[in-house]
């Protein structure tokens, strides 16, 4: 089963989904102190073990051994399920099934690699290959949203070492999304611009939060960052979609992130992070409102009982002085 | 300076409060394998200190050493201010002052109590410390709600080990709360009854998560727990307002409170939890339509990039399943 469930006190929507209660747990322990080996004989991601997969949805082909250089599975333990269920409840109470496809983008063959130490051509594969699953799940029939993310470190939530990005397809566009691209719609409707191509502009001129950029994209450290060292990577052209971002552009956004992972790096002391692309839901590609861009939060701060009562995360940092921070760390 | 900042992407606000990164990281490491000692001389609420404490705001007295039981300090490292100040930003972003007051309620003198196994007669006293604070804080001026929370492990957000629960009064309503008073306030509209009055009848009728009650609260797993072992302990009688809650009333709730965490270290392996009192914002005391309830939220899973993207929590655990493991674990 997987579930969405409605809290009828607050309206928010959480995800029931019990098989995840099964995942194994290999990064949980400390990320910094333990290196990694190349290979994995128990690890489902390395190559020689794909009797631990479920099935291979897609590769980036190699000529070299093992002949991929990335490799697209599904989840074993997944959050969502293209024939999700949903249970009757009284009537005081609303679910509905939890409908997507749930994916790993297995990011290179070798077991400890790590992004920002890669080659940059084998970034630059690991975003065409999660550029594609975006691109293809979008045209699967029913699925209204996806979801682009990587987990580094048992506390940012990855539960296996080897280096890997997850995309999950939705059938519902969570609140979250709907509000991003309300509010995005409405500063368009009252200025006449996309927010995010004014950011860039402004945050290019104004300079206390921008941290890096090249040709393509810009790196800053959002005004209303949620955690310390919280970074945005904004395309500079105007783009709702990740799915259709041209290669060459691809090209540069890998540069941009390994910038940006190896800047976190360095000032942070190697933190887990998550980072996810939010780009335009199903329908918004070609939207003059919407502007997808890459978030990299890092996971140094806990979350505690204020925040969960009043839904504010407190940010110990000052955005200002992480830039200034960031800025030097290369 | 302690800030509120608009993301401008989607709307919601973040506390951004630089002063909270020099708190002190004391109860950082693993909770469950070190035993504190019942006083620690460099613990800033260990009795004896007192030249570590800004001011002493309130205690409750005691005629034994050291003549106090639970007392009121204000937070070293406030997230918010009574006089906080707000930095000019350009035409593109939004901040006010993050203004409101920050205390913390020493729960014992002994460094080393927790309040599963206090006396009910300690855990009597920190609820009804944690109540008068509501009360005083919601009738100072400027005051416009009031979140009263306890964190136990460093996991979950408690920066020292010596037992505490924390009040943070605001002069803003945040998202959240007001989420939570309109969705309570349509129910009431459409069904001419108070939800969480239905949801005590209907719970206690259903049983399925059920995990406990006395004379004056029930305990029950929410249908739409955002996490394991989630539970909500709800008075049964109809009250909007945990600063008005009677003395008595207050002894059941402390029956109950300490019950479920008795519970939850029995079933869950003495997690880091959170706890929160959800309890109406100013003006809204009387309300026929909000009800007061104790959310407990134990911290055993991570957020990670999906929940980042999504707001929606996944919960690996069925609700159902867990009252049942509730239910008799003790």
């Amino acid at each position: 089963m997987s579930e969405l469930r409605r809290d009828p006190t607050c309206g928010a929507w959480v995800v029931i989904a019990p098989e995840r209660d099964n995942r194994p747990r290999a990064a949980a322990g400390p990320e910094r102190t333990t290196k990694p080996p190349p290979f994995d004989p128990t690890c489902p991601f390395c190559p020689g073990n794909e009797s631990m997969l479920p099935s291979i949805i897609a590769e980036t082909p190699s000529s070299e051994t093992p002949g991929w250089r990335t490799r697209v599975v599904p989840n074993k333990f997944p959050a969502v399920r293209r024939n999700a269920a949903v249970f009757e409840h009284g009537p005081l109470y609303e679910a509905v099934a939890a409908r997507g496809r749930h994916e790993v983008v297995i990011e290179s063959p070798a077991h400890d690699r790590d992004l920002a130490t890669m080659s940059r051509n084998e970034v630059r594969d690991v975003l065409l290959a999660c550029r594609d699953r975006c691109a293809a799940l979008l045209a699967e029939k029913g699925v209204r949203c996806v979801i682009i993310f990587r987990n580094r470190g048992g506390i940012a939530g990855a539960s296996l070492r080897h280096p890997h990005s997850q995309a999950i397809a939705l059938e519902a566009v969570p609140r979250r999304i709907r509000a991003r691209e309300a509010t995005m719609r409405d500063y368009y409707r009252e200025n006449g611009s996309c927010l995010l191509c004014d950011v860039v502009v402004y945050e290019q001129a104004e300079r206390s939060r921008l941290v890096a950029q090249n040709e393509a994209f810009i790196t800053v450290t959002p005004f209303a960052a949620a955690a310390p060292f919280e970074m945005w990577i904004l395309p500079k052209r105007h783009h709702a979609d990740f799915k259709n971002v041209a290669d060459s552009e691809i090209d540069a956004c890998a540069a941009a992130l390994q910038d940006a992972l190896l800047r976190l790096d360095a000032a942070s002391g190697r933190p887990p992070y998550n980072y996810v692309i939010e780009t335009a839901s199903k329908g918004e590609s070609e939207s003059p409102r919407l502007h997808w861009l890459l978030r990299i939060v890092p996971q140094t701060t806990v979350s505690a009982g204020f925040e969960l009562a009043s839904g504010l995360p407190i940010n110990p940092h000052s955005p200002e002085q992480d830039a200034a921070v960031l800025r030097s760390a290369r």
